[in-house]
């Protein structure tokens, strides 16, 4: 495939990633709205289901919609190298326009809503008890459970091109849908779960540098590289877990 | 297939959405039910679910089950320009019949509401800051994601007749009732995500012309038109990605 | 298949259905348990994946686990009326030791609880507003929204044994998982959603001459028909419609 | 397959069961997390789904992660006696490592918490009305349902190595989630459903002679039986139920 191509369905998928993501978030957080207050469930049901739509989407290339399955990939030798880049770029440009469609389809709610500051949080995770160290802990554990998930379940077998195979399932991308759906539940309280650097970094660069939210804060950059190097490391763990597994028979 | 069963198929399918979507807002709006202030949650779980039961029966025709995947599907040349007036006529019947048959399941409820003018929220949708610019914008948003879902998940392939194939899955629907939960979880804050004309303008029509509510409010037609509108263009735009997708390898 | 077989396959997966189907609501109702005050969602959800279960385990039956789908397929000529009182056997037999077990379950919440004359709820369905023509009604409506989706739906092919085929499928009865979920969700308001005569029945019968529970109130007999006489009715519409859409092509 | 192989795979699947299962009893428990007080309905989603990303990652040694399901397999003939206690190392192993990640990615939140004597509850069940006898009832019956489903859903076909096929699938093991998840929210109130010796006594291990909670309460030993024997008894007996059907045809 083209690098035109994986950067266009991967930019493609993330951006409906991003859109429904934030959007939960923003639904819940903003008071003007029908899922307002809705709680954490809510939440992890949004994020969750985000995942089967921009995943169905961007299946042509596998779907990764996130810089930690790529490495994870990668090292686990099922997408190649020099393909990376194009993922990467495809994944980042993706989260940003998701970012800005959320904003979009939420613009007057962001307008009302009475503390502009409290916004960051509908596009980016912050610790509930800020500590480096434990929040890439929590991040990097995460991480790890999709990437172990993705390389050794049987219901996800991706080929060398990185592309799952899902015969003739109506329902493909559930099964990635529902590891992130628990991954909230279980794992999300401490940092709320970025586990993916796009996901995370992407709209901290849209809220920051490009909507217009008056009265907005900044883009909380101490805390940024947590769920950016935290995913990271965790997904090359769990990779490492799937090579020497290779050898156990 | 013949006019009378395309109009057959998809006026059952879409009674079916309507009567289970009205439902659930019936149940948590009405105040003698065991579902009253279930909440936002449990709304869209009503309508995602819906959306299975109503396919599932017009499978036959494509379980269109609204005009703005009728059209996004005919841009798309999966279905015929032809057929295109039969689906719309099946659509507004089913969704007329649909929100009836939901009064009379719920009508001890309504006759015991203390605010019948509350009433058309059970039936059709409306903005929480009324704007209807924006209102129109996040209508498109969401109606995108679902249109852009249909046509390029590779768990919904379509074929020229509009129906979709899914092997021997048992789950076949499943797909399109989570994208419509994820898209009234994360995109319906604002506006109640009509996201199909005939869900919105069907039982709007019934309750405004035919159903004998007492006390019950006029049909907001001011608003009517925005959920007719959005749903549409956002079905085009996501048509138009879909045809130029078809380039891109 | 033999009598026995029918019965007894029949019988365990009813006993399973309304052990989890009575147990969710138990949970919901007793105060001593970590379910205590969950909501009609979780009631829903527990009703739902209750079907999952039993209809898993009477797969070899075509799982029926309801008189009002036996009556359904009769009529539709998918299972040989004279198989139906073996059906019926087993259905009402298995709602009874359903109960008794969900009893046994939760025997200390049972003893603890401070007004046993509510814990008839747990086992059998009431009306909210108590109306016997529009109770049944709402039955009527509930219960044929499930059989018109288990004889039209593709996802549910019933072969003329009853039985239905899932090709390889992991998952073949979710979807009827999904679709008692929706009626829960959308039309269990008013009446709590029988939609099925030995689900309310047998477990009356249970509470009200089986079952050990101190200062309990009577059976409700006077209501006790319309969740039997509702679904039936509602059954045998559907199975006439199914058998109209037979000759639309 | 080796014992070293059955070993590790085992205690992979259960490792990540019971960290996502634990962690969301910790999300929900310890008060500075995103799903702090969310309820029951969460903490079952987060058991459920905790079983189908372990058992998806199990698949290969049948995904039994669980002391019951094991003693159901061998009394059915489906996995040999001699891998028996393979097995059981590593789903002990599993559980314990799994509680220890759970315990470092709530770290923060365990430091925070004002009453650490309440985090027993967290590892393993307790009951809400203590009483030995039926407290077993309660475990044996929930268990009884979990081994009777797998053992005669034709939805999960082990073959003599205990082993599940599910053809094409990308979705293998929801079905098992499914029913954990029910199984919760049915059956779940009395006794916290430990359904499964290891689920329970590892983290109680963990949590009594491993993990430095300070201030933390002792392991409730007096207790700590009940979840070891009664999933064993109503594996058994749902075993025996199998090889009776057996004859039935």
């Amino acid at each position: 495939m083209s690098a035109g191509a994986i950067i266009l369905w991967e930019l493609l998928g993330t951006a409906a990633l991003i859109l429904l993501g934030n959007g939960v978030v923003a639904n819940h957080v903003l008071r003007k709205n029908l899922g307002h207050g809705a709680g954490f469930l809510f939440i992890t049901f949004g994020w969750g289901f985000a995942v089967f739509v921009g995943a169905s989407i961007a299946a042509p290339t596998g779907a990764h919609l996130n810089p930690a399955v790529t490495l994870g990939l990668a090292i686990a030798d099922k997408v190649p190298w020099s393909d990376v880049p194009y993922y990467l770029i495809g994944e980042f440009a993706g989260a940003i326009i998701g970012a800005i469609l959320c904003w979009l389809a939420y613009k007057k709610q962001f307008d009302d809503h009475p503390q502009p500051e409290e916004t960051l949080g509908i596009f980016s995770t912050a610790p509930q008890i800020r500590s480096y160290g434990w929040n890439l802990v929590t991040e990097i554990i995460g991480t790890f459970v999709l990437i172990e998930w993705i390389l050794l379940s049987p219901t996800y077998k991706a080929d060398v091109t990185g592309v799952p195979t899902f015969g003739n399932s109506a329902l493909g991308y559930a099964g990635v849908a529902f590891v992130v759906l628990v991954i909230g539940i279980s794992l999300g309280g401490p940092t709320g779960y970025a586990i993916n650097p796009a996901r995370d970094l992407g709209p901290r660069i849209a809220y920051a540098f490009i909507l217009p939210i008056k009265g907005k804060r900044d883009g909380d950059w101490s805390y940024s590289w947590v769920p950016v190097v935290g995913p990271l490391v965790g997904a090359a763990l769990a990779a490492l877990l799937y090579l020497g597994m290779q050898n156990v028979s």
